[in-house]
């Protein structure tokens, strides 16, 4: 596998088409994409464009993805970066702003930044005048594989994540490999866990592909991160158009998810990031599994293992006690009127949505010496 | 026409299909539907029922709904009655409230009464865990006939009404005559604005049985409301069947509403009703129609005759100057960036969407001495 380094070559360049009628859309996955305009100005129906971005993205890439929109009126709005402000006080204030530019219904947004720009823009765009155009530019591996491929939106609660939020999808997304020199390595192994993720329910063969290829993935070699993005929204591209509402089979992209979450909450928005949460949810729901008889330990400590080998933390805080994150995961949106439901694994590459599970046994489970 | 006076009759009973594909639910129109539990059940899914309601309407209706909803978890939101109160503010209350409640995807929200309890509650369904069932049971006249039909939610914005939003269609809608017994009269008069309105755009049958039934309608014969709602009901139906997120010809159900909505804002939101704003932009939509040579001086006489005899305003507020109008106007969400749009009549009973208006023709028609 070559190592590409100019930001000009575009043989990583590759495209997955989302199948959702007439809310289809094409993800497009290379190197360089961010300069290319004819990828973006086909999906813009009018004149007035607004790209959104945080204080750490705007300064790398908003003049770039501003040059590209040449001729269109374009505003820009810019907000601090964290989890913390993925909120409904920050989309009023670019509700506000849009109004104040008289933006009308043909109007798009773009979302330049991870997923806590493009689930809050997306979920303005839901909700502005009813619902106007967005396209995603995802800069982070997180969400390059997952949170801009779906049409899932929203912002948080303090009670919880994603607890206000909408289903609506992009009329094309950007994923520029480019864009990953810049993430810190922290955020290069969260988005991993993601990655990883595809491959646990519904990919073993891209699973042995990960255990492989994790060194070139840490290295950032371009082509293995083509390659590991465009699997990932392919597998979750065929899910989304089987389920686009997470009426069923969908909900198992959320493997980890509900143990991560209530981590994530119970820690504080920011303090762990959400993929490494994921990944820590991930190997707890391998646990679980386990325990409920269904994984070997062999395959358990698999998805320990390699898990640790990103980099990504294995344990959960030893602050959550059990009633704790009972607590927590009783308010996920998978719950049914607070009985828990949890995505577990039948083998490697194959995930389910569990029964509703008995919270006597989650909390023995959870009880110290996990 | 036989006048109505007990609850207990129901020869008023009707019914209206919304056809939306796998969106479609059914309108029931009639006299004591709020005891009739069996039309409510079979739309609700889940366990957890929340019956939002305002301080006016609760006392009167909210425990004939709750007796009706008998063996699920009901909880309540009340809210203070008024305009000013339909805000993002109100909604995140209502956020925290289901959250509190732990109130999962399979819940069901019920609006108990006017368009903005219908609009706020529609919204906050629309966004509550990316989406959750919700239920109509509107108690004004105009809410039964417009809002609570067609789903269009929202919230509004000092900028301007509506400006957040969803389309959103509730699961079904029950619309009982006798909670118009305890409307104000100023109420039951803005809610005949709408009425009108559909004879004007698109029934001019329905417009001259307006005119000949008009006295019975503002002294309630029940009969003479059910027919006058199940009408209001298909012709809204039937063109939100043909264009559910308006795209096109929905916006003719417009009438009025870029004029009155400047109204309202211009006013402050409550201090003209929502049906009084209509109702004189629906005379200033006719007389410009008449302006630009589409409608004779015969017929908009006839517009401002019919909607004065109903006791609605037929002039604007002269506090509002031409260029305060055409500032708020252009902010309508119907506005092409920035670029004003109006529904206007080809004839009594035939609406269309106009081009984009002069502005400097709206500004001379808008000059003192309207």
């Amino acid at each position: 596998m070559k190592s590409m380094s100019s930001d000009h070559t575009d043989d990583t360049r590759q495209l997955v088409e989302v199948d959702l009628g007439v809310r289809s859309y094409p993800i497009h996955i290379g190197t360089g994409l961010l300069r290319d305009a004819g990828l973006l100005r086909p999906h813009i129906r009018g004149r007035q464009v607004c790209v959104v971005s945080n204080d750490t993205v705007a300064p790398l890439y908003l003049d770039t993805v501003c040059q590209a929109l040449a001729g269109f009126d374009t505003t820009q709005f810019i907000f601090p970066d964290g989890e913390e402000f993925k909120t409904l006080d920050t989309v009023s204030t670019l509700y506000d702003h849009l109004l104040g530019a008289n933006f009308g219904r043909s109007a798009t947004l773009i979302a330049l930044g991870g997923g806590v720009v493009g689930d809050m823009v997306g979920f303005a765009a839901a909700t502005y005048q009813r619902g106007i155009d967005f396209i995603q530019i995802p800069t982070t591996l997180l969400s390059q594989v997952d949170s801009s491929v779906g049409g899932k939106t929203g912002v948080n609660r303090p009670q919880g994540k994603n607890m206000v939020g909408a289903f609506y999808q992009p009329k094309c997304v950007l994923a520029d490999c480019a864009t990953l020199d810049t993430l810190p390595d922290r955020e290069l192994k969260a988005g991993l866990a993601e990655v990883i993720k595809y491959g646990l329910i519904n990919n073993r063969e891209f699973l042995h592909w990960l255990d492989a290829n994790l060194d070139s993935l840490l290295a950032r070699d371009r082509q293995a991160l083509a390659h590991a993005i465009r699997v990932s929204c392919e597998e979750k591209a065929a899910i989304v158009a089987m389920d686009e509402r997470e009426g069923g089979i969908r909900a198992i992209l959320n493997l980890g998810h509900t143990f991560g979450h209530a981590i994530e909450t119970a820690m504080g928005y920011g303090n762990w990031l959400h993929g490494e949460a994921v990944a820590t949810g991930m190997v707890m729901a391998a646990a679980y599994s386990q325990r409920q008889g269904l994984l070997s330990q062999a395959d358990a400590e698999y998805v320990r293992t390699l898990i640790g080998r990103a980099g990504l933390p294995v344990i959960p805080p030893d602050t959550i006690d059990a009633d704790t994150f009972i607590s927590l995961m009783s308010r996920d949106k998978k719950a049914d009127s607070g009985r828990i439901k949890l995505i577990l694994l039948e083998q490697l590459g194959k995930a389910f949505v569990s029964a509703t599970v008995e919270t006597e046994d989650l909390a023995a489970f959870l009880a110290p010496g996990l």
